[in-house]
């Protein structure tokens, strides 16, 4: 793993120079790329344990990712299944038990220097399976994922004698299961899902049903061509009541050649923008009959006779699409950023167009302001969410211990955090890649550039696991209901609100004292001038609806005529969140000055370049003067000369040793152009006949040779 | 096509009723749909013809592309050229001549109201041939339409002789053509393109080559597998002489079986974002001969000898560029905003999730404001950017009346308009469609809903024929230069500023005086604030590039060091020359007041939006105030709640009538899941065996058969 050249080969020999462009970036280090590398894993022993798993990996062809844009939805499904199954194999093979940390890098979607840290008891949630995103050392293209969520959910909601029974099964894969809850008209409503479950005392078994066509299950993972078995999350009906949601197991396929069981309908729900590794499904369910056993009853369970008992609330099932929720961030989501920004900034100093004065050469297109203020920002960005994320899984991990110690208190606080976080991260993931891959012109419209599939990829998580403006909306509701218990309670203090919205009564500042854009290079600075603005929309959105309520609009529609204000609100509050956690980390730091300073400049980057993509919030109560705003500006035009100094080295750090970067522009080398054109000769349009030549276009040519 | 359930059928029966909830949305017409779409198509007239071109398109099942998401990139090419030569057939058996408003209007890419116009000579880019993106009746599943830009280059470039031999050759497809110019290290600096031509007077022959791995031609469209000859842009060396880029007609592939020629290396570049209609390709040339007659030689010429020749200046060549820019904008990227506003609004009426207040029926989500804040000003901006294009269109053709009277003085402005409107329309119309994508939530993300395949291909639009970026700083430029011309005549009148500048002299207001939100509502008004920040832009980044030059910087360093302002002044003044073309839009409506009052609400709904989201550039010097950029938001939100009402007629004046809108959640008479699952059912994963199940799904269960 010391050979640089060899750390992103695409599986072919090239020339083994490094291309001069791009070894001249790396000329002078101001700081140490590898010290900075062990902070992002979280220590260097993290480091070396992950790289060892990343190169048994990345060595081993059948975990190849290179022909992957040349695949079909087909071949990339089987491709999928293929390495799922040899993963499997290998750590069977090498011993990586299921709680290892070497289990854990392969899959890469936990806290960095964090592997060894679920050995406790087996709490669903906490069990280190595979997380169904694992994008960093597999690229993601795994299936049967959904195995493990059913898996979790069994432990989850499945009593003793369930979990006994199901566990072995699928932990051997003797059944192949999936999660099915979302259906064809109901995902966000989840009291709306239409499925029912009717409980037959006569024959002790529930039948399950999907009454209408928009009953019809919808995008369930490894459910379209793979599962056997599946949760149904379906309506529960006994003696005549309808007792709400729970979860079932109903067989789907034949365990003996695979076709669907009597009553079933099940299939993929065809071509999609991205995941085709995933054979996302439809299942319709015509009057299919389950023993009562299948019903998971840890919380809720059918006597034989068809009472209804209730066993508890779910209060972990809540706290589960918390933890889906932080494990995206790291596992699936920043990772898919910090790609398209080493792909896009090294193809940056590749490419030389056009001069910046007439008789000079060609420049480096990365020495071009424009090019800077599209992918530094970003870089930023890549690195604040890193530390966010991390920030926010340590807040997850104190949560829980002190859930196990009954003190569910944390709870809102966690839960209005992780969702807005994840809404912000996936949103300006997303706008960030593909501002990283319109900036590489047309080579980033080439799938082989790699920046496609990562903008196709990424866009997908504004959507799953809760649609942003939703997510953005809970968070608003606990900010609106911490600043009302302010007003409610004259005198109250920081202490009584939780930490992340103790601003709200932080003394308050009309005016930001900097002047020359200097002043504004400080974290305290603006992290301060960035609770201002938090605190002055969550007021301004809370008195708003207030108002609307008092002119005698009810609650609800007061809330929905002032979401799009509070919708502002919530994203100036995780934006304050992120600048916040950028700026503790930095204090961390003392020791390591060389690293903290260029970090420190990413730290400066991201919360100025924040100020003035949201200028108008701050200018609005004249907390910043227009002059304010200029002086910003020129801070950020010299953080950007200043960044992209370091910026190839701030790539490497992110250490991508994957092959699976699976991209021309992005090789570790610089050889762009050797491997762009080597890339697309393989193509399978320049390896099989032309299929339109024969039929079309030698007949037309040859009516012209007729006339000759 | 009077059956407005007929007319997006896909091709398949469904059960005939709409929808109860988007029949609703058409109880009250508000206003007379059929004379909105009237007014679009330019003239009842047109529409009645664009309606029986566009049927007999869709009835033609030759034509249907209701496959295509099925299809591989093989086949979607296959399909595209079978396409191409079917419309050559019906064209001929219907006596469609290349001239007719019937061609155009199957390739859907002239001026609506205009297809007549071109009757007079043969002007190359005046030519009503097909255009390269023809987006609305065929859905741009076409091939070879770089064919016609060959033919174009051809008609702009060559001698009278060179169009004489060549131009039959094409149009009777006896050769298949294409246009060589990206290369795999230069696209937009054209001056830097590396293959050479150099003219051996021995043989009287042109030696073309490309000397490095750079210099391969990358990109050009319908080159991968199709064409046997090339339009190749290259340098020009005679008598040891360097003289700039000429285009050279060079043999690729063998007309008779279509192999590569000696010293040619052809492919295709491989898997793309979208486009795979098209096999964009890759050429080197090792030392290809061609003789001397195929440069074309209508503005330079290599005499026998060897000596160099000029002819005139290519000032049709210059203008090919904007032509072009201008065609694609009502050809290609418009309408896909409009495709995406009809999909995301009528599934936004269909689609009932969660309830706003607690005891009602689940809501139509368009009824939640967030939903109306996504979609309504898209709408807008898909009408607003209709009239744009129109009135620059009109424009294009006025400046062209001049040129032919030798008045060459509208070419700066008519250029920087059409590079600032084509980077301000596919920018936003890219923004536009994801958004729309992205209020579909899940459905959003499948293809069969129509929208991936919308962003996937407007985002192209952002690239190609001029980066963005590239583009608005070429109106920058122009602005910059307007402005200082202003500075230098003190006195100057606006007589002497093109007119889409007038702006910059006239009177100043320092501030706004619209108090509440009704006083917003006013073209005038809006219009004013929109000049008032566009001008106050352009005068600060002058002023900025002038400080800079006068404290010593050159002035290209110093233009590179305020372009990051200078982008976002060009964003401004399009910004105010959109809002411009939509005032004087309704201006011209007063006979029909109905549609003119609701084209007026989308046109405050733009102008408003616009202010909203550019904030910051209103409150820098006090222009608004922050309690008046709440007061623009209040009649911001009133007009969402007014243009909620109207928008499903609002998709139905756009008479999308095509088969090939091809989407289940677009669909005319609102039965979204029946289509989605009937759609879905079809799909190749669920007709075919699964390849996953015998080789690696198989075994795993029959292992466990054999434990029991």
């Amino acid at each position: 793993m010391d050979s640089p050249v060899h750390r992103v080969s695409l599986g072919d020999t090239w020339s083994r120079r490094v291309h001069p462009d791009m070894a001249s970036e790396r000329f002078i280090q101001s700081f140490s790329v590898e010290q900075l590398t062990n902070i992002l894993d979280g220590g260097a022993q993290n480091t070396a344990l992950r790289r060892k798993v990343e190169s048994i990996i990345h060595s081993d062809p059948e975990f190849s990712v290179k022909d992957n844009y040349f695949m079909t939805q087909n071949e990339r499904y089987v491709a999928a299944v293929q390495k799922r199954f040899h993963l499997q194999i290998i750590a069977k093979r090498l011993g990586w038990s299921e709680n290892s940390p070497e289990f854990y890098y392969a899959y890469r979607y936990s806290l960095p220097g964090q592997p060894q840290r679920y050995q406790g008891p087996c709490l669903w949630w906490a069990t280190p399976a595979p997380c169904p995103f694992p994008h960093r050392a597999l690229s993601g293209e795994l299936a049967l994922g959904l195995h493990t969520v059913f898996l979790k959910s069994l432990q989850s909601l499945g009593s003793e004698e369930q979990i006994a029974k199901w566990t072995p099964l699928c932990n051997e894969f003797r059944i192949i299961a999936s999660y099915a809850q979302t259906e064809l008209g109901h995902g966000t409503n989840l009291r709306g899902l239409e499925t029912e479950a009717t409980y037959d005392a006569a024959t002790q078994e529930f039948v399950v049903h999907s009454p209408t066509l928009t009953a019809t299950k919808w995008w369930p993972g490894d459910m379209g061509r793979s599962a056997t078995h599946t949760l149904v999350q379906a309506q529960l009906i006994c003696s005549g009541a309808r007792q709400g949601m729970h979860a079932f197991i109903v067989p789907i396929r034949s365990l003996r050649d695979h076709t669907p069981l009597p009553g079933v309908t099940v299939g993929d729900i065809g071509p999609k923008m991205d995941f085709d590794n995933i054979d996302h499904g439809f299942l319709r369910l015509d009057h299919v009959r389950i023993p009562r056993e299948n019903m998971l009853s840890r919380f809720a369970q059918v006597l034989p006779d068809g009472t209804y008992v209730k066993l508890g609330t779910q209060q972990t099932n809540y706290f589960s699409m918390v933890v889906v929720r932080v494990e995206l961030l790291l596992g699936e989501i920043i990772p898919l950023l910090q790609k398209a920004c080493v792909i896009a900034i090294r193809y940056s100093v590749i490419r030389r167009q056009s001069s910046i004065r007439p008789s000079d050469p060609e420049a480096k297109i990365l020495d071009y302001q424009t090019q800077q203020q599209k992918l530094l920002p970003q870089l930023a960005t890549a690195y604040a969410f890193h530390f966010l994320a991390s920030n926010l899984l340590k807040f997850l991990h104190s949560s829980y211990d002190a859930i196990r110690n009954k003190d569910f208190s944390h709870l809102p606080e966690l839960h209005a955090l992780s969702a807005g976080i994840k809404a912000m991260t996936s949103d300006l993931c997303f706008q960030g890649s593909e501002l990283c891959r319109r900036a590489c012109g047309g080579h980033g419209y080439s799938k082989l550039s790699g920046l496609p599939s990562l903008v196709t990829r990424v866009t997908a998580s504004c959507t799953y696991e809760g649609d942003n403006t939703v997510l953005y909306l809970q968070t608003a509701r606990f900010l609106v209901k911490n600043y009302l218990q302010t007003q409610a309670i004259p005198g109250s203090t920081q202490k009584s609100l939780p930490p992340s919205v103790a601003y709200l009564t932080a003394p308050y500042l009309a005016r930001c004292p900097a002047q020359k854009a200097a002043d504004f290079l400080h974290p305290k600075l603006y992290t301060t001038a960035w609770a201002h603005v938090a605190a002055r929309l969550i007021k301004y959105s809370a008195h708003h609806l207030e108002t609307l309520i008092r002119s005698g609009v009810d609650w609800a529609e007061a809330w929905n005529q002032t979401t799009v204000i509070h919708l502002q609100t919530a994203k100036a509050h995780c934006y304050y969140i992120s600048v916040k956690s950028f700026t503790e980390t930095l204090e961390k730091l003392e020791d390591k000055p060389a690293v903290r300073q260029v970090l420190k400049r990413l730290c400066d980057l991201y919360a100025l370049h924040g100020i003035l993509t949201n200028a108008a919030d701050f200018l609005h109560d004249g907390f910043l003067s227009g002059a304010q705003v200029d002086a910003v500006r020129t801070g950020y035009l010299e953080l950007l000369g200043l960044v992209r100094k370091d910026a190839i080295l701030l790539t490497d750090a992110f250490d991508f040793t994957d092959p699976s970067l699976n991209s021309a522009l992005g090789c570790y080398d610089g050889n762009v152009y050797e491997r762009l054109f080597h890339w697309a000769q393989k193509s399978p349009t320049n390896t099989q006949e032309n299929p339109a030549y024969a039929k079309y276009l030698r007949p037309l040519l040859q009516s012209w040779k007729s006339k000759l």
